[in-house]
């Protein structure tokens, strides 16, 4: 990357899986000249202080985003609207916001009347991550050969979009632009049914009697333990993306249910030709992953 | 293995995922003096012999049979019926008769009856697969590390059970001894109803518009992934085990239901604090399973 596009000073606001795997990836690529992190807990804060992530670490959001040309909030979306209140009348002139929030609508409502005129709002989606959180959990490859998704407001400055494609890119994303409310659709499918159903079969499993879950932990190879790894990612993160993406998520839960209505009713009828059938379709959306090198 | 207690014939019934890995297993360890398959698929039976997984290879279950001190039951549940009958009188006295089957009551239910005085009945259920099938898709470390659940009916040879558990340690197994019934249940939880979602979230999917579906499967990364490939298992095989699993599926799919529910009122009702509860708990059920080193 050339030095006219680095970044003179990026704050990261919220240092957990991904602000500090970003922090990772900013240092390896030398994206920027500094890094600043503001992050609510003063221990998460020691913590990347000591593994070197940033330049400067502070509790405070203005003292981060002053003098900032780039600050990417990496927050749960629970405290986009509080984080944009705070850091408002700190944000520099030129200045890009961005975001790595998993819900893009909710997003653009609560940031985006932050915005001040002459800062620009770019908010994106890495989509990717691990099982694990905290600012001991990043590292500088969880971006490499993922998808970024950008969802520009109508009208933001193009310059400032590439700039933030420019540094995804770099830490080895691809990149993609889309409405916020289409972003959210597909992310219901593709990631909150799926995590809002593994925490939910984990549940269920724990709610039984203490002799069979003790079996079901020694047992679970075949096919829970997928669960349960989905279900181990960050509750307050993940209690926040069902909040901000309740209709969509709503919608496709309701589809959902009445899929597996149908199924228990074949299953309670011993409608053995028509259960087949339903297993079957599911092998050719598998192909068709495993065409587009995504299974 | 001692070679007193190695098989004379071993057949296979079934020459899918199982049987392949068990034939692979059985030849490399010296576990039998001669392996026969039955098969009812010709191209099944011709890639099997292609590869030589067996000594003869056979359409007819009598043939494979006759002179065997093990037939292995690999078939789907759903034809334990007719391998039974179809079988019977072919079985030499002494033999042990034991099957791979992922239900237990069911196989109790159509091939106990089959089974003439003076021959064993060790049902057992090696918990162990791939989202891959046929015989092709057999190796002999399928089995490594894994549990082997038998489910001997009450007054069941002890030597006969004892052989059975030896070939599958041999195998690389560790061997638990269930009642069926239990059995059954335990694996309502951990397989069958992960299998029964599964199938469904991918069907959901599939019912969306094709545009959405196209972005569903470029952005499946993030969770979706997962479930696709535990909905990639033989449809015929799980048709079979969701029918003969009734009753404890239907149980803990009902419990499951009404899981959803609660959440989904939630997630409409914005009630942050139950959401993140109910997240928080499947954490401790992760951390048990990684505890028994299952995870």
């Amino acid at each position: 990357m050339s030095d006219e596009r680095k970044f003179e000073r990026i704050a990261i606001i919220g240092i957990g899986l991904i602000g500090s795997s970003l922090a990772h990836a900013v240092k390896r690529h030398d994206l920027a000249g500094e890094i600043v992190i503001a992050e609510k807990s003063q221990e998460a804060l020691d913590t990347a202080m000591r593994l070197g992530l940033a330049d400067r670490g502070t509790l405070s959001i203005p003292s981060a985003v002053r003098g900032a040309d780039l600050v990417m909030v990496c927050t749960p979306v629970g405290a986009f609207a509080e984080v944009g209140q705070v850091m408002q009348d700190h944000l520099s002139p030129g200045a890009i916001v961005s975001d790595v929030g998993s819900v893009k609508q909710s997003v653009v409502r609560d940031l985006g009347p932050c915005i001040p005129e002459g800062v620009h709002f770019v908010p994106g989606h890495p989509i990717a991550g691990t099982e694990h959180s905290g600012p001991e959990a990043g590292f500088a490859e969880l971006f490499e050969g993922r998808w970024c998704i950008l969802t520009p407001p109508p009208g933001t400055d193009r310059d400032a979009i590439e700039r933030i494609a420019s540094l995804w890119r770099t830490c080895g994303m691809m990149i993609e632009v889309m409405d916020a409310g289409h972003h959210d659709q597909v992310l219901a499918v593709t990631s909150h049914l799926p995590h809002l159903i593994a925490f939910t079969i984990v549940g269920t499993a724990t709610d039984l009697g203490e002799h069979i879950q003790q079996e079901v932990i020694k047992f679970a190879a075949s096919g829970f333990r997928d669960f349960t790894r989905i279900a181990a990612s960050d509750p307050t993160m993940w209690r926040d993306i069902f909040l901000n993406n309740r209709e969509a998520l709503l919608e496709v839960c309701g589809r959902m249910s009445e899929d597996i209505a149908q199924l228990q009713r074949a299953i309670r009828w011993g409608e053995g030709e028509k259960i087949e059938a339903l297993i079957r379709r599911t092998r050719e959306i598998r192909r068709k992953l495993i065409d587009a090198k995504q299974a």
